[in-house]
């Protein structure tokens, strides 16, 4: 641990400002969990995000923030101005969750737990930067650097992190960004420093079909598809960088008296190592190909043959974010210092997209504690002293990697 | 071939009646592709036969026949007396088409042909059996047995014969059919005079579950399925007699990142030999048991280990009708005169339920030619000559077993 990253940490943590910031979180706290609740009770479905990112816009607005906007994409923003070069970092979580539209997102409060599809991952974490803010205006802090805070849309599956790879390809700030944290749900006990990078695609096989018993002997697409699956499953991938694969779901046919028409799997490849992925799925191309060609040679292609289509359904870029970089070892210092004590891991999140250009990236939690993330029991834990020492952790790191101005 | 069923089918073929009968079929060819089209364009997925039932009941209605009725399985019949005893035979085509709901069943005609799902197998048959009914009121045909035609329910698939299975087993007619004959799909190349045996069953593994990528290394039920239809793949059947084996439909997995908990297939298993069926059946268990202790071996059960369940979807019985049959005899004679030179062939009919108790029953085709059945493709050919001989065939072997009462 590099002991002038400890330093400015501690520096930071005794300064005057930063403890009015600190008394701020925790005096805020009932507000912080009444945001939760009302950004949690509107429904943000994937590509169906636009009715919380209009309200989390106007809470942006109210909160003072300049160049408050939504981007084409739907990604919602607004900028905290430095007191210096103009250099920009990113504060960012999703307003996405993975809940289809209906699901029943009323928040339920037993005690310190709040229980709500979705009040996790990663809605706590929108209601936090709005805490942040507050609290780092109510202390009068200033920073070097521009902090850019944003909600984003298309975190979670087949959004394929489209609002942040938006942001960084395509929008007004893209080029101009120099560091990315994105708070991602409650937990302290890691800070994501890997972008595992995933393809997933649909692979359907299609044959002519055709009766079980008298055009026996014909291809069937299912024989294809059983020998990816089954070849899949002979794959050998190394633990580290670990790697990883998944048949996840299949379907094809419509009777059971009939060689079916079409068969298809949907697979799911990832890596924390864009070389491991690339090896992966051209192994999974080969299979594909190996499938076709032996289906066909194997049975009769007198009415037809066996046909390919692989159809992407997401494609995540993988990459890091050097130990050594001045963003983890200040995140790692923060949490320390507030009595966590993270490892460093890798995992898909927004920062895939940042690593994967070379921008130091990672992803810090929210505070507090949470479980059952992607179902429907999803709960978090608002406690106030482990939530309120989770968001020191948090603030304290975005204020080290924007730059404290003293004075 | 013995002399006396030629003899019979010849005096039949030159009989007066008979040659009006003929040209009924000829001039009412139009009517006869139009019904083809009416009753093609009503659904009749699996289960879901009740429309076209209550058009079919209502046109054998308007046909004249006795004691129109729809029994409790969903057949819909109608008696032509004959001059006799009061025995019986049936006359039958199927109302079911292997299609499901909401599968577009419009006719597209291109020059004599027709395309649509079932309008071969086996709704060309349903406008036949009116056909032949008007054929023999035209010409005055009286027989000795009393004719029953029937549209039934569930002899595709799923349905597993069981509207025929009604009939014979607990339908008011039951004990008292002497002969059975079922005009199913086109083809005048072959008599069905065996019935092929087949055991149809869902096979469904399931697992722990989990993340794709967090819980990636336990069990897949998928890799268990898989394995199944690999290996199904590869069993070697003996062509005579005529064994088969399908991997028809598959399905399992709910989210593209998550290894799912359930995955099955359900497969179709027939002979012509209850021998081999029992073979067949007793690799594909062993297969089954091998799929569940490989993956257990594979992967880790530490969440939980892959379990299976086989469900019985169907099990059709084997049968046959002496190739010295009465039946036999008249519906080759009289295919023969008609021009064919058909083979007699086993395959799975209605008529394995009466071959199965001992009753005289044969499958005949209704003329023309068609193919692709059980797919989106599905055709017939209406071209005249070779429809109405296919239905001069058919009638004469009908008025052969039913016996022609002179004057």
């Amino acid at each position: 641990m590099s002991q002038d990253h400890v330093q400015e940490i501690a520096t930071i943590m005794r300064h005057p400002a930063f403890k009015v910031a600190i008394d701020r979180l925790g005096s805020d706290h009932e507000r912080t969990i009444a945001d939760i609740i009302t950004l949690t009770e509107i429904p943000a479905p994937p590509f169906k995000e636009d009715r919380r990112a209009s309200a989390y816009l106007a809470m942006l607005r109210a909160h003072g923030l300049e160049d408050v906007e939504q981007d084409e994409i739907g990604n919602v923003m607004g900028l905290r101005r430095g007191a210096g070069n103009g250099t920009l970092i990113v504060v960012a979580a999703h307003l996405d969750t993975v809940f289809p539209e209906g699901t029943d997102v009323t928040v339920r409060r037993e005690g310190t737990r709040l229980y709500a599809p979705g009040v996790g991952d990663d809605t706590r974490s929108l209601a936090v930067l709005l805490a942040f803010i507050r609290a780092m205006d109510a202390a009068g802090i200033r920073t070097r650097n521009d902090i850019l805070f944003v909600g984003d849309v298309g975190e979670e599956g087949l959004g394929d992190l489209r609002g942040i790879r938006h942001l960084f390809m395509n929008g007004r700030y893209s080029g101009k960004i120099d560091a990315f944290i994105t708070v991602d749900s409650p937990q302290m006990d890691k800070i994501v420093v890997g972008g595992v990078g995933s393809k997933r695609y649909s692979i359907r096989f299609k044959g002519p079909g055709g009766h079980s018993f008298k055009a026996f002997g014909i291809v069937n697409p299912m024989y294809a598809m059983a020998h990816v699956v089954a070849e899949l499953g002979r794959i050998e991938v190394p633990e580290t960088p670990r790697t990883t694969f998944c048949a996840s779901i299949v379907g094809g046919g419509t009777s059971v008296n009939a060689v079916p028409e079409d068969s298809w799997v949907d697979i799911d490849l990832r890596s924390e190592s864009a070389e491991e992925l690339a090896k992966l799925d051209l192994r999974c191309r080969e299979i594909v190909a190996e499938a076709v060609a032996r289906e066909n040679a194997t049975r009769s292609i007198s009415e037809g043959a066996i046909s390919v289509e692989i159809r992407t359904l997401g494609e995540r870029p993988a990459g890091s974010t050097p130990k050594d970089a001045d963003i983890v070892r200040y995140a790692t210092a923060a949490s320390q210092a507030a009595g966590f004590t993270p490892r460093l891991e890798a995992s898909s999140t927004d920062a895939n997209i940042p690593m994967s250009l070379g921008i130091p990236a990672i992803r810090i939690g929210s505070g507090g504690a949470g479980g059952r993330a992607h179902s429907l029991g999803e709960w978090i834990d608002v406690e106030k002293s482990a939530s309120v020492s989770g968001m020191i952790a948090g603030l304290a790191s975005i204020v080290a990697v924007a730059g404290l101005v003293d004075g």
